[in-house]
């Protein structure tokens, strides 16, 4: 088994501190993002997105996107459970894992691909007024996170899960999208220190 | 337990297949996405992200996102089961349900929402340079799922799941964002139309 992983990128991110949190230790493969080193017809043949993180099975089957990673190894490595037991527990999980990923992480990476100027290998054609729509819509959700986070220990509820890995590596995304915590975000931005103190968040 | 739904939308008709797949009848309140019916302060209460659909359970519990939905009756309804049973398979169907929603449902939708002159009530700051971007980004992703249905009878294998119902409506989408199938996405154009005759895809 292995990861094409991808550096500090945020989906990259995500896998690496789910796997540190499972303690599980798999082969990695290195890609740089930067040089479109997953945008190559040969990668394309491992995974047609050419995005990484992508995991190669024993027998060549490849499993990609973030969250279709982790959750095989949620499913091969049930303990620590970090997408739910009960059913609704499972839906809470997901819906602000999902809620974090369209209305957080996403107008982040927007802003950050089309108005980043070292952003422009990755995105050759950068249309400034979406980057620019796409601060506000994150920062606007800022305060539902920490409204969530003013009434939960954990963005989900009351303990830590996939959907707080999400949250985590966006808010780390921040500062190159040229953004930051809202000030008054006060539980927010105490969830963020919090999370930063777990093992799994350290930067390898 | 009271769904709020959305008409013909694509993200409420994904819960509607998903509930007519599982045989599954629960009483819904229908909001005018188009009338903004779901951005009142009212309904942000329920749901804060301002959107439908949204499962609300008979304790006031409010699940949204709408795969969130589908997975909370996934895990209440087992059969017919429609996220997967083993590791690996519940990781594929979640892999293209996620690839189909990301390159292929969320580029219709912004193609849509950024170019048709109708959409400018949920969207009032259109981005044409957006728009136009993605309509390439849907129609080069179309040859992905092309060559995934010349191998396999269903977007995720041998199957129908919910990663089928995904692109089932965002194929459904494609005529108001004035897209369609490329002509020589045979296989995909067969799986439409197969598709198409499931009981689960009739309008109410």
């Amino acid at each position: 088994m292995k990861l094409y992983d991808g550096g500090k990128a945020p989906n990259p991110r995500r896998v690496q501190i789910f796997l540190k949190e499972k303690g599980i230790e798999i082969e990695k493969v290195q890609l740089d993002i930067n040089a479109l080193e997953p945008r190559t017809e040969e990668f394309a043949k491992l995974n047609p997105t050419k995005t990484v993180p992508a995991l190669e099975l024993d027998d060549g089957t490849v499993i990609s996107e973030t969250i279709a990673i982790c959750r095989y190894f949620e499913e091969t490595h049930a303990e620590p459970n970090l997408f739910g037991h009960s059913a609704l527990e499972k839906a809470q999980i997901e819906m602000w894992q999902r809620r974090v990923e369209f209305y957080f992480l996403m107008p982040i990476a927007f802003a950050f691909r089309h108005l980043h100027p070292g952003a422009i290998t990755i995105e050759p054609v950068q249309v400034a007024e979406w980057g620019e729509m796409n601060k506000g819509r994150a920062l606007n959700f800022a305060s539902v996170i920490d409204s969530q986070l003013q009434k939960n220990a954990y963005i989900a509820g009351d303990r830590f899960s996939v959907a707080d890995i999400t949250l985590f590596t966006a808010c780390q995304f921040m500062r190159p999208a040229r953004l930051a915590i809202p000030e008054e975000c006060a539980a927010f931005t105490a969830w963020f220190e919090k999370i930063g103190a777990r093992p799994s968040a350290a930067f390898d």
